[in-house]
């Protein structure tokens, strides 16, 4: 949603006269961004634009100057757009806010009863945070650069500036490093991005105004760089990939260590242009450390207190490095120590407390909790959480310390995640994520945010994005059938667990980050749309007095489907192992269709359900809605809630 | 379907230890094999494979010798597949034979109860005819190497080994010619691939078994020639390529045609290695040749008597020219001269008997007729035609003239496909093309061919195609909408119109081929599987006297659908330019659900349907099967015959 919106009158066709002219600066980037977006536009009306020597512009673009060559936190994003029924205009400071204004064109063009057409109306737009990012984790499960390049496209389509690439962790090292090639060599599967790769994918991310921040997670979650080097530990070891937990961590007692930092983040600092060079530095349980005498007498020494006197210690002498190569230092909750200087930006998974707080002791921070997408929550609580809203009344923040609030990341942490199913984890919601730091603050209405992030969703299909494609073909694996219209209706009901539930019951060994994730589980969507829109459907229902027939009959349609799918789904579940454990959800759905059925009945009869009819339906729809198989039945409380309306005898007709 | 399968019991798992192991004769063409096998095997199970040092090897393939290094026509593509339930093993005298085994295995792979397998089984492969081809024009509408690319890997799937491309045609030249410049520069829209490019593509193709035959199409459908070199042309232009007819066509009779062809031909015989070359050479009508005072002289100092002579006299020299450069020339149905050598090949749109006559004169021949996919038939329909089976029996070939027929080819002509809806007109028919040509004449039985067809669908979407995905997309672009459920119960039981209906209607002016082609009749599939299975359901229940209740109940259900589908559908055909025209077929197929309810009532309770009901029933029927909007209604047929059961009264229950 932009900052500032009038809408006009009448609609501009878009048809194939359609055409871009371009004025003021432009360079080969803003070509090949016009290039794209008439691609795109291409794509989503399917009509071939074909290159009209001489004729009138249906789109004037004008760009006042060139973009920094390293784009810069704070640079000016601002466009402004204006469509009327004989034309469009777009204009920027830079091609910056182009790139914004031509995904906010695409955003506008609907299908109308006369063809294409973007309404009339003029926006003036600028974000309100400088940084809005996701973070992808490609560490536990390996994602190669198309899927991250489609992503980066979805990331420019809804106006996020920064990818933060967390490129090691335990479970795998990324990066091919030539001054220390055992990082990569023994410290991955064998899937990790050379040089040459990671400069053209750079290259990529720049053409759609988006920043690339790696994360090198140091002195914890770094098992995978002690295969390669194992003196860089403070255990013994041996190391391996596989190993579980998350004990191992660097040795800050050791010259050696930082010697090795020195070279290495030297060579990563010419690497990755970005003014930022993230250090991790999250959840060093310093179990290692306490083990090891050495470092006890180190600390001893040196009138360390407790660990994290010593992390601090790690931290100062790293922050010098990375500032040697000119580079702003950024960490996670646990960096923020009196100890550092000032420029260091802090991200926080803690809360909008914990940024506050640096943000009172003069630290930039970004907001990360409440952003984690591997959560599994559904888009309205992301929405919900803003930055500089402090959950906690009593903190307040002046505007000099508001300013710090730099913006914030999503998160999508890659231990459930492949290439197959990755996108589906990302969007839609993380549009959600992107418009809550992007527009204004009073922008928070939930219906419309899910309507919008609809229509986004789909634009997004049009990007190569697969998270709705890759469903079918996941379904279609399971069921080793081509009709899967039975398994559909299961799916679009269910929800993966939440939080770190499936993490916890995985917990039982070591997560084996080798394992298929072609479950049911991993198919489906974080959030149920169905589901969503029947719970919303049955409260306005009981709300009115279970009056409203119009309201009945959808209810009563979608419950006789559920009803009918056990018995539909049956020869799936028993031919497809993956399928088997589906059955007691599959069950509990059309059981959960009958009651909803027998429910509506009594209210159109006007008599009342028993009491103990109502009371054991209780007990059943608890236990339908899971966890079963990792999954969430989403319609059970809905259905439920019309039991429970069924006490009563409503007014009918 | 192989030429021998001997089932033996009990299945291979496939599972995370899957592995392969090579031996005998390997190169780096069949290592990259080995990889995409395992992709893709690791694609159709969600499961990742990852090396394993030491252990045993589940599929032991060995290959005895290299294959050549261009592929030849008549080349051994035999295999041997034997699976246990503790291994397979693949052989076969060359890495040709390994590509059609591992394809085979692909199939095998199906999920069960207790987890991905591939049942046990002892195959010995080898095909009917040495030339398994798919022609695909990319004059009319510019098809992408990557979409191309997509379409080899499919070939692949189901073993067919030629790629013919029709490369130039009155709309566009697509290759970059470096001898003559202006043909893809002024003969194309800008669309057209570079020599580097297809080099590219064709190691591609090799990779994967298959050839590529090139067709430049002369002397006629060569207006695209004439923008740059005017001189080789009959008439006087001036040449566009938007005009319409098939008028234009190279003078024979001048020297300089010869010149420049000898010249082309160079060039493009160095650029595609394979050993045939198709000069096309259909559908010349002569018109340019009649007023052309200069031809006609020549015509009467040669003693010719008509066009054709003329055609034969240019093959003639032709001919010449191609086997200069080493080459074997091709060319459609009207190049068949008795004074042109029985080296050539004769590719037969016109059906078996010109085939038949052409090998009984010497020639070897092609079928294509009963193959072309741009005409919208089902599949059974074209795995019904088979390259030696005359129609006429009076027909007959002695075994030497039945080996002149190599084989044939499916044709994609590309008047009506768009990068996005290609894949879709192509697949999944093509694999029953592909069958035929593949399998033993014997297999032709339609219901296991349609169960081969879908199963062989689902693994082609896995190596990327979109024949079942694009649809999705394109139904959203006409709904503007996420929920297209109404909409996707109309498209699946609509088909296209057939043959050159589509044609015909458009005629009325030449095609602009720079058309938008997102109707719903671009989207919709061109064979209807909801619709054949109802019909073969209806035609069960009718012929068993409608008396099996769980089919009526299957029966039921689908019209109940049917009958509620144009109000659901409403809302979209009316925000919607693209679907208004299809409000009338969405009214009609409500309108057969009622009536078919209506029916299975009557049946129900014993009492005929009134005549004159049925009679008025017939008559909307008729008019709902269309065509409406380019659309044909697939069910009008099959609820018109359980109107006709509804008249007589059936020994219910």
């Amino acid at each position: 949603m932009p900052a500032n919106v009038q809408p006009g009158s009448g609609q501009l066709p878009i048809n194939a006269s359609f055409s871009v002219g371009v004025t003021g600066f432009h360079d080969a980037s803003l070509d090949r961004e016009v290039q794209r977006f008439v691609g795109q536009l291409s794509r989503q009306t399917g009509i071939p634009f074909w290159p009209k020597p001489g004729a009138a512009r249906t789109l004037q673009i004008h760009a006042e100057h060139r973009r920094e060559a390293v784009q810069k936190l704070g640079e000016d994003e601002s466009y402004e757009l204006t469509v009327t029924f004989s034309g469009a205009k777009l204009a920027a400071p830079t091609p910056l806010g182009i790139l914004h204004g031509l995904a906010t064109f695409l955003q506008l063009v609907q299908i109308t009863p006369n063809g294409f057409a973007a309404p009339a109306v003029t926006i003036r737009d600028q974000p309100r945070f400088p940084w809005r990012g996701l973070l992808i984790d490609v560490s536990r499960h390996f994602i190669p650069l198309d899927v991250l390049k489609r992503n980066l496209d979805g990331m420019a389509a809804v106006k996020m500036n920064v990818l933060h690439w967390h490129l090691s962790d335990d479970q795998g090292f990324r990066v091919e490093s030539k001054v220390f090639p055992k990082l990569h060599e023994m410290g991955s599967d064998g899937m990790y991005y050379t040089q040459a790769e990671i400069r053209d994918f750079l290259a990529y991310a720049h053409d759609r105004g988006i920043r690339v921040v790696p994360e090198f997670d140091i002195p914890g979650h770094s098992r995978s760089w002690f295969l390669g080097y194992p003196d860089l530990a403070s255990g013994p070891g041996p190391y391996t990939l596989e190993g579980g937990g998350i004990d191992p961590a660097m040795d800050p007692t050791r010259d050696t260590t930082y010697k090795f930092l020195e070279k290495f983040i030297a060579e990563m600092s010419r690497l990755f242009p970005d003014a930022y060079f993230h250090i991790g530095g999250d959840e060093v349980n310093g179990k290692q450390w306490d083990a090891n005498p050495q470092i006890q007498a180190f600390m001893h020494a040196h009138g360390m207190k407790n660990n994290q006197d010593l992390q601090a210690y790690f931290n100062q002498r790293l922050q010098k490095i990375v500032a040697k190569n000119r580079k702003i230092m950024v960490g996670w909750d646990e960096i923020l120590h009196p100890d550092l200087p000032k420029t260091i930006v802090v991200q926080s998974w803690r809360g909008q407390q914990s940024l506050a707080a640096a943000a009172k002791q003069g630290y930039s921070g970004l907001l990360s909790f409440g952003y984690y997408l591997d959560l599994m929550w559904p888009a309205a609580r992301h929405y919900a959480v803003d930055p500089v809203a402090m959950p906690d009344a009593a903190t307040t923040l002046n505007s000099e310390e508001q300013r710090r609030i730099l913006g914030g990341e999503s998160c999508q942490w890659a231990e459930w995640v492949t290439p197959e199913n990755i996108d589906s984890h990302i969007w839609p919601r993380n549009a959600v994520i992107a418009e809550r730091l992007w527009s204004p603050q009073e922008v928070k209405d939930v219906a419309s945010m899910y309507a919008r992030m609809n229509a986004v969703g789909l634009n997004l299909e049009w990007l190569g994005l697969t998270h709705r494609s890759a469903r079918t073909h996941m379904l279609h694996r399971m069921a080793g059938s081509a009709d899967i219209s039975a398994l559909r209706v299961l799916a679009d009901v269910v929800e993966p667990v939440k939080d770190y539930n499936r993490w916890d019951d995985a917990k039982q060994g070591p997560i084996d980050f080798h394992a298929p994730l072609n479950e049911l589980i991993d198919a489906v969507y974080p959030e149920s749309d169905v589901a969503r829109n029947f719970a919303n459907l049955v409260q306005a229902f009981v709300q009115g007095g279970c009056k409203d027939q119009a309201a009945e009959a959808q209810i009563r349609a979608q419950l006789v489907i559920w009803r009918a799918n056990h018995a539909k789904l049956q020869p799936l579940l028993v031919q497809s192992f993956l399928l088997q454990e589906a059955a007691p959800i599959s069950m509990y759905l059309s059981g959960l269709g009958e009651a909803g059925l027998h429910a509506l009945e009594s209210l159109d009869k006007g008599e009342p359900t028993p009491e103990k009819w109502r009371a054991a339906q209780h007990v059943v729809s608890t236990a339908a809605q899971g966890p079963e198989a990792g999954l969430l039945l989403m319609v059970a409380a809905p259905v439920q809630q019309l039991v429970e309306a069924s006490a009563s005898q409503p007014p009918h007709n």
